[in-house]
């Protein structure tokens, strides 16, 4: 009776799902020495240059307390919700009103307020593979049943036959993320469509509303001139998830919002209910500090011209090398192909030179390996020889057990 | 099926259990005129005078980045762990360790860490009334139980034996909160020495670990030279919870953690499990900023002095009018009864004079009303001819219904 019987915990259940990711975050070459002077880090969407001056002068600004309740219990703070809501209005055209942002602690406080918004528990909510690496634990977490659907292989678009097949009368929730990592794809309006006719069609035949959580943490961190389509242009029963982390490379400030769209008819009632669930699930609201900042803090970002730069430099001597790898429209990252089946051998081979990537089995997609293109120059430029000798020597094993 | 059906949402559910605070937080003469000048507002633990200088200066300071990851995805900090391991092993005698501390973003995060990482859906979670305000909502979000029991009404102490006979074959924990919100109640050694005991025969005859959840944010804000026991000097099962929102009066500014009691044989198993649980509930850790700042931040307090003096000023002036009302021997607040049954009307007779207190009923422990300390010296010299107009004005009334 002293020691606990494991299997009576619900966090049993939850590590399970992040064990892959915990393991990674506790065992690979990457924990072990992440913090050596001269590694190559590519492994997270993690800043490798020093952070932006601006955000520094704007947390000092607005740390100079302006009213005796500067710091007090803040819920979604509404000059944060006007920024916020203007900021979404001109990127998607859609009408929101600063009434319909709930400011959240990123986009993990934005995704769990959403999720427990809308579903029961023993609710199937659906997500693509490859994902981002929380989703299920998240989905978990709230009682709800993950469902999973491949993207195609080919270019990464949306499987909508295969989503639509993965349909059943518990489907509550899609959680769609364009930009998408680690793809970098962005769906386009036609694709969009077509699922949002998917969604109409089986809420009818369900008589319940699926609902789509759009993540969508990289619209702004776009190449090529693109724009990120939001599923909201398309599909009025969506619930926008952003953050600023991104934008600015900062995930350990956080703040982010959940958007409910004005076309949903029981937008009053979910503006309501958000504020309820932001507290039950465990204050999921941003830093006072990081609210009255959001005026300045939105008006920057990282120079996404330079991080293009980084793509093209790195998928042109990647290909050279021999490497298989697309050239993805958005987000930080490269999806390449592993030289050989075993992506997790194939990421410590790098690791042993200080190369620090993500096997692709970690996001459920073996075969793969994910590469961030947040690593400085520097680190790009010094990491290419090691990608080439791994590539041969994998070659090189591969061929002699063949 | 355009609109949503509300009884197939959990959102539905959890607003049920915060009703009661949503509609004192939106419609209350509190809500709806706490912002003009001139209030005299004793309503939440919320600062009413300035912030101290020293926490905009550790902001300051600890805004310039040392390292590229400064801003990076933080879970628990090394330095911070370490700085609330000493704090903690200082103010209770026993030696956790910086290994045994989650950093959580405050309170909030580190309830629902706890609550999730010892119970399973459908477990029972016992309390004492009157709670703090979100103890409910926080223990449903996990799926678990409540339980609720009276402290005893002549002294607010404990009521062990009403405790013992709440405790059924599905009870997993018992969170305690000490001192106490809101009777400023600081439970003893020998109380909580005698609940040990009744955890520990408990969990015998259960054949399953009854664990205690302490929440022990008011530890360092007590009176007359008091020193809080903490229950994990009794019970080894014990989880601890602190935040530096009191202590600093920084609601906005989140930090706080959850310590796992040293002496638990399932310590390190807990210590793994914790991460993927904060993970998993939304990412329940502080911003990169208020770690690096905890060093200095700790060394911070509200002055306690002050505080006392205020208690003083006010238990005595309210006792002269008439008003029934203890001492407390910590925390923020007062609860003296409402003169009169219905404490919500005779907490809107005092809004419509702005002066605001929180009503019994909405801390379930009607025909008492709550008043915060932190409001100001010049608020509580404006209050007192309200308090008496009040008392004296609902005693008529009673008087004329009588």
């Amino acid at each position: 009776m002293a020691a606990t019987n494991r299997d009576q915990r619900r966090a049993a259940h939850v590590t399970r799902s992040l064990r892959g990711v915990n393991r990674f975050m506790t065992h690979s070459g990457w924990a072990q020495r992440r913090d050596r002077r001269g590694v190559m880090d590519f492994a997270l969407g993690n800043p490798q240059d020093m952070p932006m001056p601006e955000i520094t002068q704007a947390l000092k600004f607005w740390a100079d307390p302006l009213t005796r309740d500067w710091f007090a219990y803040k819920t979604s703070d509404s000059c944060a919700q006007i920024v916020a809501a203007r900021s979404l209005r001109e990127r998607t055209g859609v009408p929101f009103e600063s009434e319909d942002i709930a400011m959240t602690n990123g986009a993990f406080g934005a995704l769990t307020a959403g999720i427990k918004l809308v579903t029961l528990p023993g609710d199937e909510v659906l997500f693509n593979l490859p994902p981002w690496f929380c989703y299920e634990a998240l989905i978990e977490d709230a009682g709800a049943v993950p469902v999973k659907v491949n993207v195609q292989p080919e270019d990464f678009d949306l499987d909508i036959a295969a989503i639509a097949e993965a349909i059943s009368p518990r489907t509550r929730l899609v959680i769609l993320n364009t930009p998408h990592n680690p793809t970098g794809r962005i769906y386009d309006r036609r694709s969009l469509q077509e699922l949002a006719s998917v969604l109409e069609e089986a809420s009818r035949r369900n008589g319940r509303r699926i609902y789509l959580l759009s993540d969508e943490v990289y619209a702004r961190i776009v190449f090529d001139g693109n724009r990120a389509v939001s599923p909201a242009e398309v599909y009025d029963h969506t619930l926008v998830v952003y953050s600023w982390s991104k934008q600015l490379l900062i995930p350990g400030q956080r703040i982010g919002y959940l958007a409910v769209h004005p076309n949903m008819p029981e937008r009053e009632e979910l503006r309501e209910e958000v504020v309820a669930i932001q507290l039950a699930s465990g204050y999921a609201f941003p830093n006072a500090l990081l609210q009255h900042a959001l005026g300045d803090l939105d008006r920057l970002s990282i120079n996404v011209d330079h991080l293009q730069r980084k793509r093209d430099r790195m998928v042109g001597a990647l290909r050279e090398i021999g490497y298989e790898v697309h050239s993805p429209q958005a987000t930080f990252y490269l999806l390449p192909k592993s030289p050989i089946a075993d992506d997790q051998f194939f990421s410590e081979m790098l690791a042993e030179r200080d190369v620090f990537v993500v096997p692709g089995t970690l996001v459920e997609y073996p075969g793969y390996f994910r590469i961030s293109l947040t690593a400085s120059d520097d680190m790009i430029e010094r990491s290419l020889p090691h990608f080439e000798a791994v590539y041969r020597l994998s070659r090189l094993q591969e061929s002699m057990i063949a």
